[in-house]
C-alpha cells in the first residue's frame, strides 16, 4: 500500500466490570496512553479472577470494554498494571496486531 | 516481553440478529468454551445467508455481536456448528488472532 | 483446519463521531463494501484531528465505531478517502487480519 503511512501498534481490548473503568483509564493515562474508546453496557459470562478462574459470573449490561491502541513497548508495563487487579476481580485483555494510519494522538 | 506469559488464542467475533442469540451462546457452551462478551443492540447492512448473500438487510439496533476467546482447536467445531444456522439468518463470524494473559477461564 | 473455507479478509474499525456516521457509510457503500456492523453510543477519549493530534477531546456516548471486513485491495481506496474527513475531525481507523468464512456478502 504505497500512498499510506500504516503505523503497526498494538491493540488492547479491556473488558472489565464497569465500576472499575476509572481505575483501568486512570491506569492508562498513567501510562501514558493518549486515547480510548470505551464501548459500554455490555453483558456476560466468565470466570472470576484473572489467574484463578474459578467462581462463574453471568452478568447482564455491567460490562466494558474500553479499545486502546499502544506502541509495543506499553503493553508490558500496562499488563503489569492490570494484573493484581484481575487477581481479584473479572475480565480480560486482549492484545493483537493492528495498523492505524499515521496517528500523533497515540505516539506515546 | 519477558515476564508477561501471554497465551496465543483465536478470537471469534460472531454478529448476528439479536434474536438467535440464545442459539449461539447454547453453541458455544456445548462446544466448551467458559466465556464470552456480548455487545447488544448493534445496527448494520449485509446480505442475507452466510453462503449466498443474496437478500440485502438494514437492520437498527437489532444484531448482537458475541466476543469470545477459544484455543485454536476450537475454530473448526465452532464454525460447523453455526455453517447451517448461517446458510439461513444473517450474520457471520470474523476470526483473527490474539493474545491473552495467562487465563485459566478461557482454557477448554 | 482442512474442512472449512476460510478467507483473509482485513477488519476496519473505524471509530467517529456519531454525526458522521452517515459520511462513513456513504463512502463504504461507493467503495463498493457490501455489508458492515455499527456499534453506536461509544464514549472516548482521544485527540483532534488525524494527523495533527493536538485538542484533546472527551466524548460521552457520541462515538460510533463502524465495522467491517473487505478485501486488501479495498483497504488503500477506503483509506485515502476518509483521510480529509479525519484530518478535520476526531477519530481512527483500525485495520488488522481476520479470517471469515466463505461469504460471498463481503465480496467486492
Amino acid at each position: 500500500m504505497k500512498n499510506l503511512n500504516l503505523s503497526s501498534l498494538k491493540k488492547l481490548e479491556i473488558i472489565l466490570e464497569g465500576e472499575h473503568m476509572e481505575f483501568a483509564t486512570d491506569l492508562l493515562d498513567r501510562a501514558g496512553v493518549k486515547g480510548y474508546t470505551i464501548v459500554n453496557q455490555l453483558s456476560g459470562k466468565g470466570s472470576h479472577g484473572f489467574y484463578e478462574g474459578h467462581v462463574m459470573f453471568n452478568e447482564d449490561d455491567v460490562l466494558v470494554m474500553i479499545i486502546t491502541a499502544v506502541s509495543e513497548s506499553l503493553v508490558e508495563p500496562i499488563l503489569e498494571g492490570f494484573t493484581p487487579f484481575f487477581n481479584q476481580h473479572s475480565g480480560v485483555i486482549f492484545i493483537s496486531d493492528i495498523q492505524v494510519s499515521r496517528l500523533v494522538k497515540f505516539a506515546d
